[in-house]
């Protein structure tokens, strides 16, 4: 007992440390010295110093709210669905709230109280134009893809002003049909103002890991400043702003209002957060850059439009009611708000990381030099000795023998077959 | 001064690398080299090759917009509520835009003209049934979390066809309330031609690293094709087609339109664009695959179904006006789209990275031939003498105490004591 | 030929182990076992045991859908256009479906039967309030920003209850233009009973890597339960029911709710699936965290609310017909749903990974016991001595001269070449 407690206590007072040859040329020292300062300086220069590698991350999550403002004002009293009217917030914000996102209408082709019933179909639909009730009648009850309801199998005259005198099949559904041709007639898009409206983005946002919680609001403004304040990039006060003319959006993005308003589009809205906490959080700032998403080239996917309705009853003289709707095909812009960015702040955990990794890479160094001293140097043989220990196996079990003489017998075969194998 | 620039200098033109005892063993060869191999294997193979060490990745940045197809036909005569009508994308995409998913209406009840009055609360609430209005007095003015209004404390006979003579409390509130049970009478949703809907996913995406955008429409393709084509996983060319029958998003998730479209459901989309850049960008295509999202064996959590309404004023004949609504319990299907995917593209930096991280792990191959020698083997005791030089930290002191001779006698206490405690 | 397969096949059984100085040495002994201790420590008790080294990881990917219940009902018979009425899902959640979040209506300011039109402009926008129509002329057809339409010029009577007598300029819009000022008048939010209203969260995840698919509903309830319970946080049964009553969400999150449902505000709604696949599946739960997102101290941005409005048409006696437009200003809590987690499995690979980097990490302790013993140490040249074989380059090539001599003689000047760059 007494030994093994002393030799436990004896291996725990040892320290191994690696034998070195210690080789003095100024060949290879110039190479090992060469490829380590590399090392260092890549480990140094590029992984702690450029890329924060003495720094713990942590990813923004945030959440966005907006609110726009604005009105505009359309005056087109020759096209009676439209008209001389005002449009609000109400108006053109559809859906009226979303999440990191919002839509705003620039453009618009209302079908006003339709109703269901009978009427001719759209004349632009592929193969919906007859001569007589017999081709519709083939088609009775099918309903085209692009069409507004099923073919009652009529054949009447379109009520398209564009197309006076063609005849296209009758369909059952919302009546009268849309009729996109409309937007033909207008020389600007119908909410032409909206290039002055504004958005009002609140981004609160938190580094979880660090606690930081911060907003978009610049700490050290009043609200008189902020109730009027809008984003300019190029001013240092106004572009913490978070008051966004649309068209300052699209001019940064190097859209001009016009190239995107009648047919709308799609833009981004990137909100970067990238912080470094050593230093005041009050550096942590957001800054902001807009792009356009879509890439209008093709002829089936530009811009971006759909189609809401609002609908109603009426009360007939009899007392019963009949379903009305108003149809608007809205072009706009969808703005997507993307927040983004990372929060770095002094932590021991990955500079040790960092460093240890780094001293790893520096026996990359070694083996380099080891490949030109042994296999390239004129002189490798003889370093090749310094460096090497040649141990036979087979000399281990000449010892083995002659010390086995004075072992019991019982333990020789295997001792043999050891022997051979090795 | 000299001195020290010449220590210095020549401390530049050196270079250490460690001493190896170099063994011949077959027995221990054999194993080094196996795990060698191994370890070699599975950087090379695994990790460079098949894990593509040897490339910087970028997650994908992706915008979807939406856009649905297609008319449904009703022909519920008996149904008031119904009727014969058409039904467009305007009545059953709600609301009609959203960021990431999209809803298609199935199914739906209707309860039209509703408005704030008196009438009969739904007689499927728990407790509602009365038999005089004592009960409805006790309860007056509390509304129940399931139901309709706050209780004016009348009983009345129920007004749905199904509960004829049953009586119910009175509520305050939407009037007449909706009646869930008008779907049993149905066979098929009213929806029914919603499985031929279409919806034309457009899908920007970047990878913001390499300065890559890309969207889900065929390069190669013209608008005529791009206009009538329809998804198809086992065509070749339809499989890149970015139009979708609804039926055919179910089929592909092995879901029965029947299945679904009664009570509704969440359905993911999946567009996946895994691309290798170090081939042409031409290959960078997306692959869609579709999941149901919700599983419906719980009686309480079926489905998928919301409720909205329109609500409009009616001006009665005196000049005042009435608040009406038409309410709809909108059963149907949830699309989320979810935009996943990862680029890679040759670079160094993680090749090297990779490499260095393997050549490190080669030393398990010795550390594990280490024990083999130094433990297992017959002949360790002589292996151990080879490799290890044993060192006490005594003998060193035993030196320094013959060489203190002739150091000045002030230090030599300071020496004695480093002896002892060491 | 055979000289060659064999150098190989030699080669090919031998192994290289570094050769050690093994130093017995109390004081560096301690040093070398206390850090390896330490550096063990950190590898199996942190990385490995508290960080779960040895598992495998896999985000979580989830669905929310959501499901409002409840009745509210408001008495301001003083306010024509709220008066008795009781307000349902369908009025109260707007949209009427969102993904991930959803929005509960609090309060609001309805202007009902607006119509396009000219009218007072709201008396509190800055710069409206006029003597004369001389100043109105002279901002003719200009709009403010937050005005309700362009000037007409005319200055007219405000028809706001509190300004009585105050003359402002006349607009074209939306008429009446909504006054703000009617909430002053309440002493409580209009949907004062939305702090009882429940919303059912339905979330289903998975586990991609996995394959392990999950929702938030206790597996082990039957449906009598889970149609009745409500979430309670300190019952461990009711802390698992996906029903949360809105006053406990805000409750949790230490918000009062007289304190957000006036003006609105946003609250996020985490959950939580941190699930060890190691134990059984059963054990992954979900678990909720309550916060608010918005923080109100800066007048301009206090609170959530949004406009939205429902259009319809009136038809006038002569057949034609009037659009008109309820307006409501809606307060009310947005509410965030995020979804986070990751699981953890057992897996080879991390477990391997982990302990080659602790290895690594333990040679860390050896350049610590190195420093102190080659340059602290008393015996420390002794020590060095056992250490390192000093090796000149020169020495090489002094035998390789002598080597040399047999060598043929058109190498002997490039050999020279090498000994005097060396």
């Amino acid at each position: 007992m007494a030994t093994i407690l002393r030799s436990a206590a004896s291996a725990f007072f040892e320290y191994d440390t690696p034998r070195i040859t210690h080789i003095r040329s100024k060949k290879v020292g110039l190479i090992n010295r060469f490829l380590q300062l590399i090392i260092i300086g890549y480990i140094i220069g590029y992984v702690i110093v450029y890329q924060k590698g003495y720094q713990d991350t942590s990813k923004v999550q945030s959440a966005v709210t907006t609110k726009l403002k604005g009105i505009a004002f359309s005056n087109y009293s020759d096209i009676s669905s439209i008209g001389e009217r005002t449009w609000d917030v109400a108006d053109y914000v559809i859906p009226p709230q979303e999440s990191n996102s919002f839509f705003v209408m620039t453009n618009v082709v209302p079908t006003l109280m339709q109703t269901q019933s009978t009427c001719p179909e759209d004349p632009t639909v592929d193969g919906i134009q007859c001569e007589n009730d017999e081709y519709c009648e083939s088609l009775k009850g099918a309903s085209f893809l692009k069409g507004n309801g099923p073919i009652t199998g009529k054949c009447v005259n379109s009520d398209f002003p564009n197309f006076n005198g063609t005849k296209v099949c009758q369909i059952r559904g919302w009546c009268p049909v849309e009729n996109d041709d409309m937007l033909s007639n207008l020389t600007e898009p119908v909410l032409q103002d909206s290039r002055n409206f504004t958005v009002f983005i609140k981004n609160n946002i938190v580094f979880p890991k660090f606690g930081v919680a911060r907003r978009n609001l610049p700490d050290n403004e009043d609200d008189q400043y902020l109730s009027k304040c809008q984003y300019d990039s190029h001013s240092s006060r106004d572009k913490f702003c978070p008051i966004f003319r649309l068209e300052t959006i699209l001019s940064d993005a190097g859209i001009q209002f016009e190239n995107i308003s009648a047919e709308g589009g799609v833009m981004q809205i990137v909100i970067d957060w990238t912080c470094n906490l050593d230093y005041s959080v009050d550096n942590c700032v957001p800054s902001y850059t807009f792009q356009r998403l879509d890439r209008g080239d093709l002829k089936i996917s530009r811009g971006f439009n759909f189609r809401y309705a609002d609908q109603f009853g009426v009360f007939l003289d009899d007392g019963s009611y009949k379903l009305y709707r108003n149809l608007y095909k809205a072009y706009g812009i969808r703005f997507l708000i993307t927040v983004q960015g990372t929060a770095g702040k002094f932590s021991i955990v990955p500079l040790l990381l960092n460093i240890g990794s780094g001293l790893a890479l520096l026996g990359v160094s070694t083996i380099i030099c080891d490949i030109v001293v042994l296999y390239i140097l004129k002189g490798r043989h003889f370093f090749r000795e310094k460096k090497y220990l040649d141990v036979k196996a087979s000399d281990a079990f000449q010892i083995l023998d002659e010390e086995e003489d004075e072992t019991p017998s019982k333990n020789r075969a295997v001792q043999r077959k050891v022997t051979v194998s090795s």
